[in-house]
């Protein structure tokens, strides 16, 4: 067989999607490789690379990524530009990642005013309103309590925007743009509920309001139910102490719910019957309808993919076999099947998921496509547990009022042109 | 009840072991929260800290730790100190670290001749040997290839040396010294197995010869088996390119195998049909036994536990409740089981798994201890579902000659005194 040739293909939806057994069947010849020919003198040491003839770096402390990756960064938006440099968000780079984990350097920030500096050892916990005994929790008192580890997702309600009903056409701009508000790390810490129950919360409290030290004062709502359930006061990040744009030293999570509920820099947790209606969760986070008014407290976040590979700012490289792999994940639960269509939604085919497959965490989905050059429209459809599935962009868009941008789940889809150009593509 | 007080504890091993349950069942009050008493003002923004009067720091395009995280640093074993600075390890600091994931900046470091700085696009993997056609791999294109995420340890064989036979007396070293050249990440790259049948491997192929673009020109030779088994050529670390120090641009990951067979700075595989007896893996990484002879090839990681909280560097804080918590691993499967026991083996307690339990992936394991200031000895004991279990370190140590260094997976046990004291103790 030729290079990028294949032999009993066995094809699961139109315009190429493959069986994903084609993986393992040796059925294909992937292009890439070249003979080796004349190179091979390399592995006689005659033509040995520069750097295998001097000694390499000596150990560091803290290591850093190479400096020919410095195209995975993370890229700011700050809508008030240098009047409020601390006000927007960064976007974690998912065209350059793979696999589901994100590295801590690159997950996405969210800040109202700023990173504060804070000291662990000047920083308190304060629990107080409808409980026995108001308590107090430094950072030291913390560490002594039992920890609990779990890998999820916190995702921005603004993830999305960028096809939302804020814009009026689809918008060319990177997949960390367009879905990059989404980050994911295993998180370790102290269940809430532990805290609750030593401070004695009364039983007919029904809600939280969880306040940071940022000087944004960022401050949500929470119900009790979700307090006593699953959230923690998370102090550990993929092992590490979590970094100061993620809340150092400590911050809520609330698997599934939206971005800011997991508040950041927390400082005070005071328990009560009713929802407090921050400025936070009124001027903002809240769903603008058709009607003119608006729904509140849209706290979980929808099941919800996009393909991250092909996609932009890249392009093809020529017709042949592709990869197609992405993530999928759903604040309802866990992601139960993810379908692939290279023909505009006519046809699906089921991609392979990823293991462990877990609730409130992203999997990685992937898909063998042999792209013959024509005109194609990629697209993924994720599934949950809980019997959601994501719908295309217009039935999304019609929910919603004109402006409104939040909890946009909708399908992305990734027009591909002849001569390879990606594009964002509404259908 | 007052801090630190518990009713309807139940016991699940002698001296101070709890019951599981005990962590969700409002039956201990941990004593480390306080009255909040006049810090109430606080909430009031009276005395807010000075990071909540000014606005924060603006965004990153790739974030780091705390400046006030800096003891969770690696730390530098240069044996050959100046004359050699990239000969050696760095290890992670397990006494820091909580959860199973390894952050990106402090997996162990092993160099045998320091960190090459590669420019991917002038690096080259090669396949030759007993194939039909020898080929060669740009870093773009492997990036064209399947690839498979999988999340599992990588242990240096020489892991648990500072217990080993190689000392006549135990070191008081903290526990990342003694068990952090060990780490675990996220690794996401191609089967290995697809680049071999591309190349056409023959079918009597036995061995492969993997070499990296170091220095020292690392290699080690690697059963075809596991070559074709779950083997692959990794990319990307927690989500994002390798690290340098992890093998930029692509190193073998092989799941469960000791650390330097998973060769970092990849430029060639050599399949052939017998081990190559390289300088590495016949001068170290061998397992001297009494005899005088030694076994080679020993390439599985035994299965292995240890507790990092509390260990050294740090000190108990006084009698009362405290949360020993550890990790377990095995190069041959899963962990199945971790029982801990705080009073030099008498009595043992199952201890609780952090969920996902994937196979050659460490888990997280906790215990609740009630410790009433009298001096114990706490010690963990892993299972694996092949049947293994850890053993003593003395049992341990009389398979091997004197001065042994390797694969030593024994039980580490942690003297604590009545001051609070802890240190690494034989039992």
């Amino acid at each position: 067989m030729e290079p990028g040739s294949a032999n009993r293909i066995e094809h699961a939806a139109g315009n190429g999607l493959l069986n994903r057994r084609a993986f393992v069947q040796k059925s294909i010849v992937w292009l890439s490789a070249t003979a080796a020919g004349s190179s091979m003198a390399a592995t006689t040491g005659d033509s040995a690379p520069d750097w295998m003839k001097t000694p390499g770096a000596p150990f560091r402390g803290y290591g850093q990524p190479s400096p020919y990756t410095e195209s995975a960064q993370r890229k700011h938006l700050q809508p008030y530009g240098e009047m409020a440099p601390g006000s927007g968000a960064s976007v974690t780079p998912l065209q350059d990642l793979h696999g589901v984990i994100t590295p801590n350097g690159l997950h996405f920030e969210r800040s109202h005013n700023g990173v504060p500096a804070i000291d662990p050892e000047e920083h308190e916990l304060i629990v107080h309103g409808m409980v026995g005994q108001a308590l107090k929790f430094s950072y030291n008192d913390l560490l002594r309590y039992p920890t609990v580890t779990r890998t999820c997702f916190i995702e921005c309600s603004g993830n999305g925007l960028f096809n939302s009903n804020l814009v009026s056409q689809p918008m060319q701009l990177p997949v960390g743009h367009l879905h990059g508000v989404m980050s994911t790390a295993e998180w370790t810490g102290v269940p809430l509920s532990i805290l609750l129950d030593e401070a004695g919360m009364v039983t007919n409290a029904k809600w939280l309001l969880a306040e940071g030290a940022d000087a944004a004062g960022m401050s949500r709502s929470i119900p009790v139910s979700k307090a006593m359930d699953d959230t923690m006061i998370a102090l550990f990040q993929n092992g590490e102490p979590i970094r100061p744009e993620q809340g150092y030293p400590m911050r809520l999570l609330l698997p599934g719910f939206e971005g800011n509920t997991h508040v950041k820099w927390l400082r005070r947790i005071k328990v009560t019957d009713a929802p407090t209606y921050t400025k936070d969760e009124t001027s903002k986070y809240s769903d603008l309808l058709p009607d003119g008014t608006a729904n509140l407290f849209s706290l979980k976040m929808g099941v919800k993919s996009a393909i991250t590979r092909p996609a932009l700012p890249y392009k093809m490289a020529g017709k042949g076999f592709y990869e197609v792999s992405g993530l999928a994940w759903s604040g309802h639960g866990s992601v139960t099947r993810v379908e692939v269509s290279a023909d505009t939604g006519r046809s699906w085919s089921d991609a392979e998921l990823s293991a462990p497959i877990l609730p409130m965490s992203p999997v990685r989905f992937r898909v063998p496509w042999h792209w013959d050059g024509s005109p194609s429209v990629l697209m993924s459809r994720a599934h949950d547990d809980q019997g959601n599935i994501q719908m295309p962009r217009s039935e999304w868009s019609a929910k919603y009022a004109v402006g409104h941008l939040y909890h946009n789940n909708s399908i992305q889809a990734w027009g591909i042109a002849t001569d390879g150009e990606i594009s964002n593509v509404w259908s």
